[in-house]
């Protein structure tokens, strides 16, 4: 059977280590698949570079179109990311009849509904294994793999580069911005980095996962997405001190009001293998209500980490496009007219345990007071660690960090409450506020 | 559409949990599979306990064959176990065109090879997730996540009954066999603990892995197996002192000669995830030429977890049935006319690096005598590490432990230079030699 026709619109990193895994493994490819699968025509718009990496064999425009518009061509592979002309491609191959397989998280996070509705009407797959997690198979695990569950909540490291900062920082106790500018010469942080280190790009893959788990639509306008731009390194040691790591997590979580949709940092415990995934490597822990814990771990980014999850949807395309459209898996783990409308809960709402630093002034009963405060708004403590006092200049005036560690709390209630410790005068400088993610 | 009818032979542990999890989820299972999945048809032979569980609206027999010849049943799950009546029923519904679910690893990891075939020629899906690793989705992950990989090497901790006492022994500093005692009264154990302790079943699991990962048919025969009853404490210390931990491991590997297939105790870098991973859970890690290090870590046996992998199976089925046979997922990830004849090596030919407990007289030039030995035999010595002498009995002569950690030999090497190392007159117990798996 001659091969499947794959086109690739954008070759950069990830397009140039799909095109070298594809030739290098190709034998054992299509003994898997049943069926050659071949890059035959690619759209860049600097072709000189792109036939550089391909080659004379396959053949290259600058048109994306000409690529969709080629009745030769099966699958469409978009790895142009962006919202802009990334999503106006896929429509276009999506209506020319063409599966498409894409990375670009952002596009799908933010009109997927558009897109899989799409996809649907015409009968064709849009595959995007590579927009979470890299080369980790969790869109499979989620959608396939543990289809007998209610999922409880899924807490993933899924953005490498601020896993990577955060790993530094806590090795190294450099501050956040040594390690930023570290991380970019190594080239595991972009030039500019805003959408990884906001959260933006941990948010945007933690969408996808919770419309997987959960059966609603793509929610990004509804997520919380905080960054680790404001973490300081002494809140990393006074964590490690108390037993907890601080990672940059994507959460999602099914509670009683609707679903949690949430990226930001929190300690989880160091004894958790999540808590031990260090580096530029990312992981993802599932909680379902039959198979209880697993977890899945892997380099979240990359050249042939990324194209091996690009590769793995050509195969699967390959191997089941012949089923008929109805009884393929659901581009969202659920069926188009069994979605769920779970809503998004408002942060106030969410229920967690939480990590205080309060710069305080070291003069008898500001711990009481503090605590009392606490209490009287029905928040208890799990510990506190009361650092030494030290001197800081001022008629010998002294100050000392009080950390406290509290149990689950709902947000709105911990906010109230800090807004009036903050309001005490022996409270000095604005309280440090840290999620704490038990993840039992 | 009317429910998939799922006929269920032995309602076990997994059975009723697949029972229990399947009414549960029912509502959510049918949303993603787009049609309902109904367990119609119990054949136990305790047919009272079955009814108990069941209820009356399900059909009750004891003859399994009344399942399999019932033409309302489109899938039959086999939870009966072993190789005996478990592999004529099987042969027996694939005859009737069912598709078939199964946790059997033994069945499979001895008879896969014909069982596949009956089903390739019937067009039937032969689905079996739950037969390695409970409800952690790695035979999905190995045959569809990573196909763009020529897989290196896979490595697991497979057997959760193990693995539970080889961390007691570590965090309690208890022998084998108090520990054994204690996880069979936990239940962690069986009463006859056979299959586990020795290997056995961590072999059908790595059996199993080693066909998907590589593309040969199933090799049970040629698997080197080991447990761990001949493991003592005292090199679980050890072990720990040098940085590393002792799991029993299922390891397959693409050699220069072969395929490595090989079930024993190895020491493992503690930093590594693997060797933190604690108590009755399971973990596999895979290495893949593209993606790099994957690890996949849950509960690898129980009713529900493991319920869960028999589940995800019967909603693939439900999904892709109508697939035509020749473009489903092949049983094996490769096509059966695409196999590879890759050999097991044998275990002379296993290159790795060890782990040596010599019990030597503490005198001068032990230490020199036995290196010497070693590096006459091209045994290069990564660490050594030497015990004060402690009094032993008879004329005050004292005796001391000599550990060495080697770098990679090949094992036949190895071996030879053991046996003359057992020859010194200054060794006076029999050398331990455990292997040693950096997993880089």
């Amino acid at each position: 059977m001659k091969p499947i026709q794959v086109g690739l619109l954008g070759i950069g990193t990830v397009g140039s280590g799909t095109f070298k895994v594809l030739a290098r493994n190709q034998e054992e490819i299509k003994r898997r698949a049943g069926r050659g699968i071949e890059i035959t025509m690619v759209a860049d718009l600097d072709t000189v570079r792109a036939k550089s990496i391909v080659g004379d064999a396959v053949q290259v425009v600058n048109d994306a179109r000409a690529v969709i518009a080629n009745p030769e061509i099966d699958i469409v592979i978009e790895l142009i990311g962006g919202y802009g002309i990334a999503k106006q491609l896929v429509l276009e191959a999506i209506e020319a009849g063409k599966h498409v397989v894409t990375a670009n998280k952002a596009l799908l996070a933010v009109h997927g509904t558009e897109i899989f509705a799409a996809a649907h009407a015409k009968g064709v797959m849009v595959a995007f294994e590579a927009a979470v997690a890299g080369g980790i198979p969790i869109i499979k695990a989620l959608r396939e793999g543990l289809t007998a569950n209610s999922i409880q909540w899924i807490a993933g490291i899924i953005n490498g580069t601020t896993n990577f900062i955060l790993s530094e920082m806590r090795d190294k106790g450099l501050d956040f911005d040594t390690v930023l500018k570290e991380a970019q010469r190594l080239g595991y942080a972009e030039a500019d980095p805003t959408f990884d280190i906001e959260g933006v790009d941990a948010a945007h893959k933690v969408t996808l996962m919770s419309a997987i788990a959960f059966g609603t639509p793509v929610q990004f306008d509804r997520a919380h997405v905080e960054g680790i731009t404001k973490l300081a390194s002494q809140d990393i040691k006074y964590a490690e001190q108390l037993g907890y790591r601080i990672k940059l997590l994507g959460i999602t979580r099914r509670s009683a009001t609707g679903i949690e949709l949430r990226v930001h940092p929190a300690l989880v415990p160091s004894k958790r293998l999540l808590a031990n995934v260090e580096g530029a490597m990312n992981a993802v822990v599932v909680q379902g209500d039959a198979v209880g814990t697993t977890l899945y771990y892997g380099k979240g980014a990359g050249s042939e980490p990324t194209a091996s999850a690009v590769i793995a949807d050509l195969v699967d395309i390959t191997r089941l496009h012949t089923a008929d459209a109805e009884h393929r898996v659901p581009h969202l783990a659920f069926h188009p007219d069994s979605m769920s409308d779970l809503q998004v809960v408002p942060m106030r709402e969410v229920v967690t345990s939480y990590y205080l630093r309060l710069r305080v002034a070291d003069e008898a009963g500001v711990l009481a007071k503090v605590t009392g405060l606490l209490a009287g708004a029905g928040i208890s403590i799990d510990a506190v660690l009361q650092r030494e006092a030290d001197e800081v200049g001022g008629e010998g005036s002294t100050q000392t960090d009080l950390i406290i560690l509290t149990h689950d709390t709902r947000e709105g209630t911990l906010d109230d409450a800090l807004a009036q410790l903050q309001g005490l005068p022996t409270v000095l400088a604005p309280i440090v506020r840290i999620r704490k993610e038990e993840l039992s």
